[in-house]
C-alpha cells in the first residue's frame, strides 16, 4: 500500500495523498513550479513516465497525463526516441502577449511589458502540434501529384475540399458540396473576397454585429462597402431592427465578443430576412470547436445553404499563422468569388492545403482538438473559479466557451478606468466599449477576457491582480 | 584501356565511345529510352552509380551526372537510403499540360488531349526539390518561436525579409531594406495590393506592356483601376509614346512574351518618367533566375528604389503552388500596401515563409537553380536545334532565356491558322496576338513557345509535328 507522501528526489517533486488535489494535478503543478523557479532549466531530461511513476508510487497513467498536459502547455517537449525534456524558451509566455489578435489593431506601444494579457482571439500557440503537422506535411507532399504544384484550382485542392465537406457536415451540420467549397487564406480573406464580389455587383451594404470584432468593419470599408451595425441582445443579432443591407456577417455559435448563442428562433428570423430580401448571411463559425458543457447548435448554414455562406478557419483550432480557412458558398456566389480570387492571389499554398487534408483524414485534427479542449476547459474553469474567489463583483456573462469569456462589471462602473488600473498592475483586459460602434441605450460595463493563451497559474494571478486594482 | 563499346546487360544500355555524343548524354538517353519504351517500368530499381560505371567502364561521375539529370527531369527518383529507381507516373507528362498558366485564362476545353503543349509560364513541376523543401520545412518549423505562430507581421517573417534582402541584393542588385520588403502570396497578390492601394488614393491608371500577360490586365480591372497599354519594341517598353498614367508594370529583364531585354537607355527613360510625373514603376522580375548565355542586367529598381517597386516570386524558380512572392517597396508606399493587406488576408502562411527562408540561408535554392538552369538550358538548346533542323522558316526572336522563347513566322503567315493546324497535330502553340491589346501597325506573326515543362524528346517531337503542320 502506498504511503501518504511520496517524493521524487531527482525532480524535487512531492505528492500528498491526503490533499484534495488530484494526484495528476499535483505532479503537474510540481513540475510547473520546478520549471518556473528555474530548478528545471530548459533541456533538462525528465525520467520516463514508468520510472517517475515507480518513484512516486502512483499509477503510470497519472504521470502520462501530467506529462501530456505540460507538453500541451509547452512546458515540456517530447523528443522522438529521446524521452521528455523541459522545453526551450519555456518562460517566454510574456513575449506572446505582444502579438496583435486577428484583424484587431496592434496593441498600442506600451512602456512596460504587460505580464498578464487577457487578449481574446488567440489560441495557445505552444499547443500547436508541430510534430503532427510536420508528419502530415511529409505524407501529403510525398503523395501530391506534380500537376498540383502548378497554379491549380482557385477553389483549392480537391482532396482538401472533399475532406472539409465531410468534416463540416459531421461536426457542424454544414451542407457542403465540395464544388462549393473555396479554400482561403483564413477567414479574413474569405470575407474580403465576398465583400469585393458583392460590392462589384452593387451589393455594398454589409451588416455587422454590434458589438463585434473591429477587423471585419475595417475590412468592409477598405473593400469599398459600407458598414451597417446591427445590435446584439441575449438571443443574438437583432435582425428585427436592422436597416437596409445586402449581407449580414454573424457569429451564431458564440457571438464575438458577448458570448451569446443565437437562439433557434433568431436563426429562423435571420434566414427569413435573407430569403425575403435576397440578402446573404455570412456565418463566421470562428470557435465552434470549443464548446465545453454542451454540444453547440449546428451551423445556421444548414437551414438554407442557398442564402447562407459558411466561413471557418484553423486560426483557433490550430494557429493563425497557417493562414488557412474556407468558405462554403451558395451556388449563385461561386463564380463571382472565384473571379476575384483569380485576380488576386489565385489559390492557397498547396503544401499547407495538402497537409491539412492529411491531418483531417488521419484523425490528427480530432486528436488535437480533444487535447486542446481539455486544456481550454481547464483554463475556463480556472478563470471562473478565480473570479468567484478573488473578484465576486465580476460576473461571467454569455457562455464561457471557445477562447474567451465576458465578465460584467457592477452597473455604473467605468470600464476604461478599470482597464487603466489593471494595466498599471501589469494586467491587460479589454473593455466591451472597444468592440462597439453605437453605445447601448443602457450602459452595461463589461470586460472581455481571453484565457486560452494564459496558463492556469497566470489566469489566477492575473485575476487576483485585477481584483486588487478594482478595490484600489 | 576501355573498349569502344560497352553495355550494361541489366539495363539494356549501350554506349559508343566513337560517337560524338558525350558519354553522359548517351547514358541519359539510353535510360530515357528504356523508360519511355516501358522496358524500365515505374519502380524499377537502378544499379548504384558505382556498379553501372564499372559495368559500362566509364567514370563514375558520368553516371552520377546522368542520374542527376534524369532525377531533375522526373524520370528517376532518389529514394533515401534505397538507391535510385524509375519514378512513378513518369509517362504522365501530357497531364501537366492541362494546367492553366499563371494568371492566364484556363485552356479552352479541348476534345482530345494535346500531347505537346508549349504553354509558357510554367517551370518543370517534376523538378521541384520535394526532399529539400521538406527538410527546410522541418528545420524551420522546429526553430520557429511560438510567437511566430500568431497573426504575425503583415510584412512577413523578419528572418525571411532579411534573407530576401540579402539574396535580391546579391543576385539582382536590388536595394532592399528588410523594412520595405513585403512577403506576398505570389506576384499576383503583390500587384493586386498595389493596384488596390493606388486606386484608393486616386492613382488608378495602370500602364501595362503590349503585348503582355493577360493576367495583370484582368487584375487591374477587377481592382477598380484602368488598363493603359503601352507598346513594346526591340528595346523594351515605349515610354515615349505612353499616355497619362499613374504606374507602369514592366518586365525589363526578359519582356513577357517578346523576350526583349530593356536597354539601359530605356531603363533610364522609364525611371525619368516616374521621377518627372510622380508615377510608379512596378518591375516584374518573373524569370531573371534563368539567363543562360550572359548575366542579366541588374534590376531597374537599383536605379531608383524610391520610384520603383520590385516584385518577384518562387513561381518560376520553384513552383507556383507555393504561392510565395515579395515586393520591395518605396518607403512612401509601405503603409498603404500594408493597410490593404491587413484588411485582406493579413499575412502569408508562416511555415511556407520559414521554409523558404531556410532554403535561401542553407544554399538550397542556389543548388536547385544550378540544377534547373542546366535542365532549361538544355531544353532551350534542344528547341533552337529542333527549329533549325525541322522548321527553318521559324526564327527565334528576343532572347530565349527563362522558360519560353518566341519564334517569328514568315511575314504574311496567319498565326491563328498555324496554331489551329498544330492543334490538329496534337501540338499547342501560342500566337502572339493572344497577348496583344492593340494590333501592331505592321503585323509580325509569331508564336510563343514555352519549353520548360517539356522533355527534350517532347520538344523535338513537338517541333517536328509543328513543322509538318506548317507545310501541310
Amino acid at each position: 500500500m502506498p504511503k501518504e507522501w511520496s517524493t521524487s528526489r531527482e525532480l524535487l517533486l512531492a505528492i500528498d495523498r491526503t490533499a484534495p488535489t488530484p494526484l495528476r494535478q499535483q505532479v503537474e503543478e510540481g513540475l510547473r513550479r520546478g520549471i518556473g523557479e528555474g530548478r528545471l532549466p530548459p533541456g533538462t531530461p525528465l525520467p520516463s513516465t514508468r520510472a517517475l511513476a515507480i518513484d512516486l508510487s502512483v499509477a503510470r497513467g497519472v504521470v502520462v497525463d501530467a506529462y501530456e498536459q505540460l507538453i500541451a502547455e509547452g512546458y515540456l517537449i517530447a523528443r522522438r526516441g529521446a524521452g521528455t525534456a523541459v522545453a526551450e524558451g519555456v518562460r517566454r509566455a510574456a513575449d506572446r502577449s505582444a502579438q496583435p489578435a486577428m484583424g484587431a489593431e496592434p496593441a498600442p506601444d506600451q512602456p512596460a511589458r504587460v505580464r498578464y494579457d487577457f487578449r481574446p482571439g488567440l489560441p495557445d500557440l505552444a499547443a500547436f502540434p508541430r510534430a503532427a503537422w510536420l508528419r502530415a506535411t511529409r505524407t501529403a507532399l510525398n503523395r501530391l501529384p506534380d500537376a498540383d504544384l502548378a497554379y491549380g484550382d482557385p477553389r483549392g485542392l480537391p482532396i482538401l475540399r472533399r475532406a472539409l465537406a465531410g468534416y463540416l457536415g459531421r461536426v457542424r451540420g454544414v451542407l457542403a458540396d465540395p464544388e462549393r467549397v473555396v479554400v482561403t487564406n483564413g477567414f479574413s480573406q474569405g470575407l474580403a473576397l465576398l465583400v469585393h464580389a458583392l460590392a462589384a455587383r452593387g451589393a455594398g451594404r454589409i451588416g455587422v454585429e454590434d458589438p463585434g470584432h473591429p477587423g471585419p468593419r475595417n475590412l468592409v470599408r477598405v473593400h469599398g462597402a459600407t458598414v451597417c451595425p446591427v445590435p446584439v441582445d441575449a438571443a443574438g443579432v437583432r435582425i428585427d431592427v436592422a436597416g437596409d443591407m445586402d449581407a449580414l456577417v454573424v457569429t451564431p455559435a458564440h457571438q464575438f465578443p458577448t458570448g451569446v448563442v443565437m437562439s433557434p428562433r433568431r436563426r429562423g428570423a435571420v434566414v427569413d430576412w435573407a430569403r425575403n430580401t435576397g440578402g446573404w448571411v455570412i456565418e463566421d463559425d470562428y470557435d465552434a470547436e470549443y464548446r465545453f458543457d454542451r454540444e453547440p447548435l449546428g451551423a445556421v448554414q444548414g437551414l438554407d445553404p442557398d442564402r447562407v455562406v459558411y466561413a471557418g478557419s484553423v486560426s483557433k483550432s490550430l494557429v493563425p499563422a497557417l493562414r488557412l480557412g474556407w468558405l462554403v458558398l451558395p451556388a449563385a456566389l461561386v463564380d463571382a468569388v472565384l473571379a476575384v480570387r483569380q485576380a488576386t492571389d489565385l489559390a492557397t499554398a498547396a503544401p499547407v492545403q495538402a497537409a491539412f487534408a492529411e491531418l483531417l483524414a488521419s484523425g490528427g485534427l480530432d486528436r488535437h482538438l480533444r487535447r486542446t479542449r481539455r486544456i481550454y476547459r481547464h483554463r475556463r474553469d480556472t478563470l471562473a473559479a478565480a473570479l468567484a474567489r478573488h473578484a465576486p463583483r465580476l460576473r461571467l456573462a454569455g457562455i464561457p466557451a471557445g477562447l474567451h469569456a465576458v465578465a460584467t462589471l457592477p452597473s455604473g462602473a467605468d470600464e476604461e478606468e478599470v482597464a487603466r488600473r489593471a494595466e498599471a498592475a501589469s494586467v491587460r483586459v479589454y473593455p466591451m466599449s472597444g468592440y462597439r460602434v453605437v453605445p447601448p441605450p443602457v450602459p452595461s460595463p463589461a470586460l472581455v477576457l481571453g484565457y486560452a493563451s494564459l496558463s492556469p497559474a497566470e489566469i489566477d494571478a492575473g485575476v487576483r491582480r485585477l481584483s486588487a486594482s478594482l478595490r484600489g
